[in-house]
């Protein structure tokens, strides 16, 4: 093994699917010494021609580097890969998509075998890994100082957004926002549905109905949050629960005229309508909040 | 009755409600001669002292000017209201809410009577009224040649786009960027409520959230309309459908351990389902379109 004559931090990464081969990329490119391990070699192979140290075992490529990053298939991969390495003493950074629970248990599964640990939750796909105005960050949780410490080494493939000591929140945050998201697609996917018969260019459509989602989001999202940390959902309040309801008719009418199933929709509309009649028609939509965690 | 000494195209206005009462005041602000009737007359007094003529009767006010636009409760009022009217060689502008089959009925009722029909959606809330930097605007159509004679009056209180002949078009745009809106809501309902119960300020969440939902509206939206013009949902494919499905459980098991029901999201995941199941994994989301419409 050549010694190592980097100055940046060393780096061992296990697990090169399609999101860890590209942040080994980052990591090469931006001069970091990197060991890689993987479960089918073939993918290691191709990244010691570009400079990447190949472990035999996971257990060598855990035991070459303090900083160990793992990027694997789920949960269970990451007790099958790491359950026969030596974890003291190690920096372990984890990549692999998780729930809260699951980072939670794993962090202190961590902790138990004398490892620090960093939960992450990636906003990103593997095209904007090392591709900064691509915008894609990762929200990091668990151990402050390991953040601290390594920081450096993780914005090397995304942004970073370290969001507290508890491991359980980047998986949170990362799902929090991916599951707006969804809802966002939902909506969008309702309204192409509507003009789908009509002869109407969806290309044209497109500019029009993105430009809207994007200028209600901004207001909508900073109001709702100003109202949950107040405990008021009445106040800047333009157009009110009650006139919202009102118009539920015109949506659910449309939709039948243009042979759209309401599905996507009929469930929030339900919620704005238990609300309602539960005598808050003064405020905006932010109850349905309320009605959702039970 | 002063005699009408201004150069700009006068107008008549129907209906002065919130919305009603924003747009008067723009064109008598903008120097439009106006002439106003409200079922109850309390709303068009106070505008008589800022220059408003008050009619007696929808009648007249009808009979004033050849511009007539109306902005009603709803489709029903429409009729009511203009019932008694003498609509012959009138423009007639509907603002009224209203569903893409209530337009084109109304449109054709209005060529019954002898009047030229336009349509609109208003994609405005009153406070944004005569605020161009708001951004809000109206969908017309219907009369291309009523919208091109007095787009330049219309445009007064809010931008103008017009959006074609058929005269349910206008609402039709309104009703699918609000249902869009809607969905968005529900999925930042969900997002809220994820963190409700943790240690976490929504107003600091607030802008990882918005500043998400944003990134990702305008890239999905666009190739959303590229795939439905072009009928392959396969090209430019980043995360497929298949990979998609795979992640859905994390989502699901987020919300349950948060306690958060996840109903807002379910019908969306369980489309995505359906498409995979159909064979289609290595599609996009578009499919879900194809399962949402009879």
């Amino acid at each position: 093994m050549a010694p190592n004559i980097s100055e940046k931090n060393p780096v061992t990464l296990l697990g090169l699917g399609a999101m860890g081969t590209a942040l080994a990329r980052t990591w090469l490119a931006a001069g970091h010494p990197l060991t890689v391990w993987n479960r089918t070699p073939a993918r290691a192979e191709a990244l010691a021609a570009e400079g990447a140290e190949v472990a035999d075992s996971a257990a060598a490529a855990v035991a070459a580097n303090p900083l160990v990053v793992v990027c694997l298939l789920d949960d269970a991969s990451v007790e099958e890969v790491l359950g026969g390495t030596d974890l003291a003493g190690r920096d372990l950074v984890n990549l692999t998509t998780s729930n809260p629970a699951q980072a939670r248990a794993r962090a202190e599964w961590a902790r138990e075998r004398g490892a620090r640990y960093l939960d992450a939750g990636i906003m990103a796909v593997p095209p904007m890994i090392g591709v900064p105005e691509a915008g894609g960050y990762a929200f990091y949780s668990g151990s402050r100082e390991l953040f601290e410490q390594h920081q450096e080494t993780l914005a090397v493939p995304m942004g970073t957004t370290y969001v507290g000591e508890d491991a359980g929140f980047a998986a949170l945050y990362d799902v929090a926002l991916l599951s707006a998201m969804y809802g966002m697609f939902a909506g969008v996917s309702h309204a192409f549905a509507l003009i789908r018969k009509e002869d109407i260019d969806p290309t044209a459509f497109a500019p029009l109905l993105a430009d809207w989602v994007v200028a209600m989001a901004q207001p909508a999202v900073h109001q709702t949050a100003d109202h949950l940390r107040s405990g008021d959902y009445t106040t800047n309040v333009v157009s009110n629960l009650a006139m919202q309801v009102a118009g539920v008719p015109t949506f659910l009418g449309t939709a039948e005229q243009q042979g759209v199933s309401p599905e996507l929709l009929a469930p929030f509309f339900e919620l704005m309508r238990r609300r309602l009649a539960e005598g808050n028609g003064e405020e905006d939509l932010t109850g349905v909040i309320d009605l959702l965690a039970r």
